[in-house]
């Protein structure tokens, strides 16, 4: 089974791909809100996560539409 | 039931994006390749697509990464 994590930041464009793709895959999904998490905006970043909502599927990135830049979450 | 459809055009990203994400949806996927099905490319126009792949559920356009703008599909 896949490891899918979505990374959030709780704004409206997050919370659409949050309901509408991410809570719709055929996978458990981990949700990281980089607000709350801070700690995690460096793991992200890691990854390839260049701008939220982004969902990270077995360490490929998929950025969907575009809420906000990484870099204003630090 | 959503109803959902995968706009692309072949390319690695699209094909990235259609196995990871929209193959893994728990709802079925209409797939539609822009490059073999012009006629197509307005329609997704219509619904707001600005790039491929992108994903559109029940009339929310999900643009994942980028591919390759529409325009260039005309």
């Amino acid at each position: 089974m896949s490891k899918a994590v979505f990374y959030h930041a709780g704004c409206p464009v997050c919370v659409s791909a949050e309901h509408t793709v991410a809570d719709c895959l055929n996978t458990p999904v981990e949700k990281v809100h980089q607000g709350e998490a801070r700690s995690r905006v460096s793991e992200a970043e890691k990854l390839g996560v260049k701008s939220v909502p982004a969902l990270v599927i077995d360490g490929q990135v998929f950025h969907i539409n575009h809420g906000a830049d990484l870099s204003i979450l630090k």
